[in-house]
Parts: C-alpha cells; sequence; structure tokens
C-alpha cells in the first residue's frame, strides 16, 4: 500500500511515498515543492496544489498522512504561512478522492522510536533502519514527510 | 465595477459584492459561507472554495479583497485555521483569474474613518453612511468583509 506523507510549507513543502507492505517499508520517492517567494501568495497556493496533484496522480496513493493541524507553534506568522499551505494540499487530496490521515507530532516520534519526546537525531536514526538508507534525506522537510508517512503505515 | 469583499473563515466565511461606480457605492450582496464542523477539515475546505467560486461566477468581480495575511494574531489555533481558509480562498479566486489584493486592518480602519485605530462602532457608521444602510449588517463577519471591499474600492 502507497503512503503519501506531507510536510506542509509554502517555502518548502516535503513529500515522500513509501511502499508499505508487510512488514517492509520501501521508500519510492521523497522530495520537496517549492514556490517561488517573488510571487503573489496565491499563485504559490495555485502551484503547491498543482505540484501535490501531479504526486497524487503519479502515485494513486492509499492516504496521504500529515502533521496535525497544531503541532508548528512557535513563530506564528510562519504558521499562518503554512496554514495556507497545508490548507490547498488537504483540499487538493480531498478533491482528488484521496483519504488524508493527521498524526501529532508526539505520537509520530513514539511511533517510530518508542518515545513520543525523541530527538530529531533519535527520528532519522530510526527513519534510517525501517527503510535502509545510507544516508538520511535532506533537508529536513523530507525527513518529516517520511516519518509522518511511516507512522501512517505502523497505524494501518 | 464590482467588489468581492471576504473576511476569511472556516466557520464562518463573511463575504460582500459592492458595486463601486465613482463617488456611488452600492451593496449588491452580502452574506455569509458556512461549513460543518462535525465534518472533515479537507472536506470542509472543498466546500469553502467552492462556495467562493459561486460567488466569483455569479458577480465576476474585477477584484477580491482580503485582510493583510498578519492581522490576526491573538489566538494562534484560531489563526492557523483561519490561515487554512484563506489559503483555499485566494487559490480559488487565482485559479478564476480574480485578481487578489490585500489590506492591513489599519489602512482598512484609516480608508473608511479616516483613522487607522478607529473603533469597530466607528467603522460600522462609516459602513452605513457610505452605502446609506438603515442598520448594520451582522455578523460581524459581515461588515468586516464590506469594509476591506468599500476600502478596495476607495484604492482604486
Amino acid at each position: 500500500m502507497k503512503i503519501l506523507g506531507i510536510d506542509p510549507g509554502l517555502q518548502i513543502c516535503g513529500y515522500a511515498v513509501i511502499d508499505a507492505d508487510r512488514n517492509n517499508m520501501k521508500l519510492l520517492e521523497a522530495g520537496v515543492c517549492r514556490t517561488d517567494s517573488k510571487k503573489p501568495i496565491e499563485k504559490r497556493l495555485v502551484q503547491l496544489a498543482q505540484d501535490i496533484k501531479s504526486l497524487l496522480d503519479k502515485f494513486n496513493p492509499a492516504c496521504m498522512a500529515v502533521e496535525d493541524l497544531y503541532s508548528h507553534y512557535a513563530h506564528p506568522k510562519t504558521s499562518i504561512l503554512m496554514g495556507h499551505a497545508r490548507g490547498v494540499i488537504l483540499a487538493a487530496a480531498c478533491e482528488n478522492g484521496t483519504d488524508v490521515k493527521s498524526f501529532a507530532a508526539t505520537r509520530i516520534k513514539k511511533s517510530l522510536t518508542g518515545n513520543g519526546r525523541a530527538s530529531k537525531l533519535q527520528v532519522q536514526r530510526s527513519i534510517k533502519s525501517l527503510l535502509g538508507l545510507a544516508k538520511m534525506p535532506e533537508p529536513a522537510d523530507v525527513a518529516d514527510a517520511i516519518a509522518v508517512a511511516l507512522c501512517c503505515a505502523n497505524t494501518i
């Protein structure tokens, strides 16, 4: 079963597609969607929605996994912008008929490491081990997208 | 020239369509789009985008006016949710080819009352006077949508 994990963002949106086959997890593709910060926000949002729809078309995942709404609080401006991006991403999945599942940050960490308060490094080690990767995909947005996809796979 | 003013929100989204003809401002329609809080957020976002598209189809406004991104800070949870709604609203306008204009809260107040720090009551009085209304439209989301539409008309 294919799962698309998304780390929503307007500047950089991380994504990861994993194939979860019983106990075997395989990373099919991971990367980032970027939008041009010189363009008006509405054009960037349409671009992002199109990029997400392309991923859904290409992989036809059983579901899309994202972090919970309220995981990002530290910077109000960033979190409102993230909200814009998350909004069009969720709408794109829904319009495509793709099931959306969301997970709290602590649940993702717990699912991957056994500890809801694990460090970034611990999460990255689990990801490498679960997927048999030689090194961690970068940037961090990709790692976060992989993490939520793996959590979703563990849950299902 | 027709202008669609929007006060973005997921629960209640205020809208107002005004016809700005030189010095004569006319309110064509105002109201709210509501989404069902029992439904998953992605379905509510798609519903909201469809409602906005219906308004754009019905009135074919020259532009859509919204408050600036960073006007709403007091409640982080609310502002992130508002961000989701604002995201799909802006994307809907852009997909429709409708120009999007955004205005700071202080600029809206100043445009309507001459004072960037005017009270809600002062803004409402100006709206009633400018549009020749017997009483203020309710709820407050509608008044805010009218205010940003009038500010946009004054600017153009």
